[in-house]
């Protein structure tokens, strides 16, 4: 059976839907089919096609990263954070985990007419404090505004620049068996907040989004690991089974989690088991994974939970040779189940 | 009176809507204004203070600039281009107005729920051969999808990260009495064109939007005019009126444009008309305000006019000392008015 899975995995991507859906934007399947098939067809270029959270590129000898992210979060202001914070830490958070340091940011509102401007100021607000505890400027952007009904009062889109300045690559292709699975804190936090603060599920959780900056955890984990350090991922929209995911086909290896490791708060397992979706799916904005070998990975577990940032990371898994391309889950019952990619959109505009 | 109006202009700004009008998104004063309070005081920080078309900065002695656009143009699709290339171009361009060579651009897609993937799929073709043509890399990217009425089909943001290879400064402070304004061609082609593809005049005109990369037109012009280049910028929203007074303003100097060299097809000129808006606020997406020295001037007017991209560049004003902050238009009666900043937003969602 699993060389089935790996068989109908492997066959050239082509988007079925003749109209795009919900699920195109969830980060599961539906999204890597999209980006596949429509925008790596089209714009093929060698730091597109690595597809990490941004490119590595370089100039006159400057090693550079530089992302994207488009940010559609609703609601717009949730405990923890907003969609201002959100952005920034996003941006800084996707340069960090290509290993660099985060520079500048630029930022490309579109709002939606009537849209309050104190609202805006507040957004714009959180924004700026983001931007100084994370080191960064925002140094250039854009305003456009449509007509009522014609967006959902304000978007906004991030990118970033960062210099790297170690010699270590990251690649979601890098992990190999033996290696470590890391994350830096309990998982899932921020997602369950937002389906919370929309008002739709019927539970009063005391709960915050984990939304924050990841740079400096990330360089304790790069000077502490150094070569050993193969891939970090933030787990934002699909989770970290979504991350895993990527870096077990990226790196043609499987990685087999041992479930009963898995930080989860007891008010995000509630809320999980009451919307009938896994934790491992449910987005984090403040979270990465890390995959390093398994010698260096006790001194980079260390510096993490050093931190203030890292005091709850843990060891979730390994890597391993079989099944090649598969994210397995080691059950507290002793049992086995794959933990495949993301089908749908259980967790709509959660970033 | 002229003093009265400079002192009105020098207040410190503060936007007095409570909701965010159309105006905001006009690219004049609205825009200027909210800016100016909502965004500048909150980011503060050099290089957006400078708030020309991108940021110049600098890391490690590689001296970047790095620019961003969100695009919102109604309908998608119009004659001579759509919102695919459209977005490429404009980014290219405003890197090109730093004085870059455009490197690699960024792309954040939001979708709506519902929209045609086979359009989706005609407009990243469209980016990607405007990439291609303009020499450069689409390398990181991002995808959003929120539900049906809560975006207008889509909206891309492009940011972009060019190398200034060149010592020149510019600058829209730069500009000196008895500098040159030259235009790279026939103005207002762009926003003529997307509002009768709109169908909402009763116009049917032979024109084609002027989106195109001015990259190469610039490097020719910086060529030509060394130094002696003091500001590059694209017409872009708010048309050549808007980045007239940008300068006037940032340079504290006047500029007198001569209204019969301004060079307007006959069509732009109709529609313009018929709409009751003057040709010099509608916005063009290929086509570039040099100012330069008297002295270096026919040389870059030669170098331009030399390219199938600036055949019809032409001469259209100069640089004087007084009133400072002020555009003036000598008519073609032999009359003078002043060319304010646009005031409401008589073309919305142009770009």
């Amino acid at each position: 059976m699993l060389a089935r899975i790996e068989k109908v995995r492997r066959r050239r991507p082509r988007v079925r839907e003749e109209r795009i859906t919900l699920a195109h934007g969830a980060g599961g399947k539906a999204t890597a089919t999209l980006i596949d098939a429509v925008f790596l067809e089209a714009f093929r270029n060698p730091a597109l096609e690595r597809l990490g959270d941004g490119a590595a590129v370089e100039v006159d000898g400057t090693r550079l990263a530089f992302t994207t992210d488009s940010y559609v979060v609703s609601p717009l202001f949730f405990p923890g954070g907003d969609i201002g914070d959100l952005a920034v830490n996003g941006t800084v958070n996707d340069l960090a985990m290509c290993g660099a340091r985060p520079l500048w940011l630029s930022a490309g509102f579109v709002l939606e007419e009537g849209f309050a401007v104190a609202e805006l100021e507040r957004i714009v607000a959180s924004m700026a404090r983001a931007a100084t505890a994370a080191g960064v400027s925002i140094v250039t952007g854009d305003t456009k505004v449509v007509g009522r009904g014609k967006a959902d009062g304000l978007f906004v889109t991030t990118a970033g620049v960062g210099v790297r300045e170690r010699p270590t690559v990251l690649d979601a292709a890098a992990a190999r068996p033996g290696d470590v699975v890391l994350v830096s804190g309990p998982i899932g936090d921020h997602g369950v907040t937002i389906l919370i603060a929309r008002g739709e599920l019927d539970i009063d959780a005391d709960l915050a989004s984990d939304t924050a900056p990841l740079h400096e955890l990330a360089a304790a984990v790069l000077d502490a690991g150094g070569d050993g350090v193969r891939v970090l991922r933030d787990a934002t929209r699909g989770g970290v089974a979504t991350i895993l995911n990527e870096i077990a086909v990226a790196s043609d290896v499987a990685v087999v989690v041992d479930e009963t490791t898995v930080p989860v708060r007891p008010e995000v397992a509630g809320a999980a088991e009451l919307l009938g979706i896994d934790p491992l799916y449910v987005a984090c904005e403040g979270r990465m994974v890390v995959v390093v070998d398994a010698e260096r990975a006790p001194a980079v577990l260390a510096a993490m939970t050093d931190r203030p940032d890292g005091t709850e990371a843990v060891a979730i898994g390994r890597v391993a040779d079989d099944p090649p391309g598969l994210v397995l889950l080691r059950t507290g019952f002793g049992g086995t189940r794959i933990v495949d990619v993301l089908v749908g959109d259980p967790l709509p505009r959660i970033c």
